[in-house]
């Protein structure tokens, strides 16, 4: 099947595009009305294992939107569904939670480590339906946790404001840690190198909260794990984007953990940025979510200038600087795709 | 009164110390079981609404360790208090809470701008019985929120995640946004002034949460009101450290705002961010307030590290990255502040 809009792809090595690619994070989700119909019936669980639905969850906004790209729609901790702990996701949408979360050495010795077949069939298994819905309009990506980030959720529990606890672990219970993350790493390896066999044309690994960090606790008890996952997807042959928010201080440790491109968040001008990877890898992103909620001049002059300052190089793909909100108006995000692609004709 | 330990205020004019000061922040907190089993009796607003126990505690971290300053006891939010808004301290400790957040352009036009004599002058008669209590030992830094950290708690109520209520209204009400910053402005130079008329010997501007900004954002919204309260402290003769967390993107920016220190927290190595706000400014800073919580092997481990990048340069202040966690072992902090000494002897 010939991929007809290949602009991701293009990108993601580096080569000259038509005009600059741009998908965004959580474009499956709460902003789409169709989709929000979707989770009057279904919680978001359901849907999530029901690879019909969630095949045709991933192509929704390509019926209102030319993006560049699909996301998978999945969520980050669903390959933990088979390790051992109560994954949970909240009505409210406010994100996962665990409740028996790990404590200790003994906790992190009990995880067990399914392979992806056996734990989230239905994942691969979207894909495989997603590809041939999809008809080569443009390429499906794949994503999963970074081993860091995931390590976060299983012990806070869910999102956290500091990190205290995860940081407390890894500072307390070295040893353990490092078990923690050699099994979410062969956890996180065989879950990505599944969604390229399934299909999966691209793939994002989230860090989101790697940000709490400091770079030498990075170098120190991260980036040996998010190295060996990316190694293993780039393995598949498909190229990768290394995404997490906060990190503007933790950058060139993440391009030496690897990827094709940097994602990055809005906190950090982009040609800054850029210049601190290098020039041999790409750069996404970076708008802030919350900027979409504004009237659309204020989000049209902060858009112009993420466009000045990649300046038109190859490997720049336009995105946000995390999730789209729940309350995004519909016209902005229209407005957004086709401002991004009339202002970067080449 | 001549004071006896000037390392701190040498530091700050970026002069030849005979070793590296250091001083906490929340170093008059709940990690202190005296200051708890005042707290037991007492709830903070009594104790800060107090000028003779707001002196005390103030000195209290003094007789466990040989910090080189001590900062005032007080909270950023205590100048709202006659701004015309309800202003709560939780007795878990969580910070605090404004029930009646403002909402639109008519909430800023109400809001009233007290003189700090007016509205805080416990506050300032707190400094006043503070600096003979000190006796010279070491100096007292006066502190403020600046102004959009204060507009994010009268608009989110609250700390918050993302910050996403605060920035929505920059957005979309920017003229309001002015006016609120403008009043914030006001109110936190006559503050920090009447804190140096007082008595304080240094201050610090606590812009605790503008790292939640993209670099543009905080050019166009923030910098020229943090530059104005700056330069308003400044004129009363006394240095300013100037303090924000997750701003490893704003570095250059915050440094054009002013201050004779940029206070940095741990999510970026201490020489990079002084090589970014280059050699004009002191860098305080900056160890993880969680790393804290570890084994001491471990904690001297990150000490060192940063001790080797300040590289003895003048200029050099440490300090936590954020607060004193309430969770710190006592005897963490006492070999902290003797390693600090003893390993920068000039």
């Amino acid at each position: 099947m010939t991929l007809r809009n290949d602009r991701l792809l293009r990108a993601l090595r580096r080569q000259a595009v038509d005009c600059t690619p741009v998908w965004f994070m959580r474009q499956a989700g709460r902003y789409l009305p169709e989709y929000r119909q979707l989770r009057e019936k279904y919680d978001f669980l359901t849907l999530s294992q029901n690879p019909e639905l969630a095949a045709q969850i991933t192509l929704m906004p390509l019926q209102r939107f030319e993006l560049d790209a699909v996301i998978l729609f999945a969520d980050i901790l669903l390959p933990l569904v088979g390790v051992g702990v109560d994954l949970e996701y909240t009505a409210s949408g406010d994100g996962p939670l665990i409740r028996n979360t790990l404590r200790n050495a003994a906790d992190v010795e009990r995880l067990r480590v399914p392979s992806p077949e056996e734990s989230v069939p239905f994942v691969l298994e979207a894909i495989r339906l997603a590809r041939p819905l999809l008809d080569g309009r443009v390429p499906l990506i794949g994503f999963a946790g970074a081993p860091f980030t995931l390590a976060s959720y299983l012990i806070e529990g869910g999102a956290s404001r500091n990190y205290q606890r995860t940081k407390a672990f890894m500072f307390q219970e070295r040893v353990a840690w490092r078990e923690l993350l050699e099994k979410l790493t062969h956890l996180t390896s065989d879950y990505l190198r599944a969604q390229v066999r399934a299909g999966a044309q691209a793939l994002q690994l989230f860090d989101s909260w790697v940000g709490c960090l400091a770079p030498s606790d990075y170098q120190d008890y991260v980036l040996p794990y998010s190295r060996q996952v990316i190694l293993a997807a780039r393995s598949e042959g498909v190229p990768v984007i290394h995404f997490g928010t906060g990190t503007a201080g933790l950058l060139e440790a993440m391009r030496e953990a690897g990827g094709d491109v940097i994602g990055i968040d809005w906190r950090i001008d982009l040609d800054a940025a850029w210049q601190r990877v290098g020039p041999k890898v790409g750069i996404q992103g970076n708008l802030d979510p919350t900027a979409l909620l504004g009237p659309w001049p204020e989000v049209q002059r902060r858009v112009q200038d993420i466009l000045d300052r990649a300046a038109g190089r190859p490997g720049h793909i336009f995105n946000l600087g995390h999730g789209l909100l729940p309350e995004t108006p519909l016209e902005n995000v229209a407005a957004l795709v086709d401002y991004v692609h009339e202002h970067t004709q080449r």
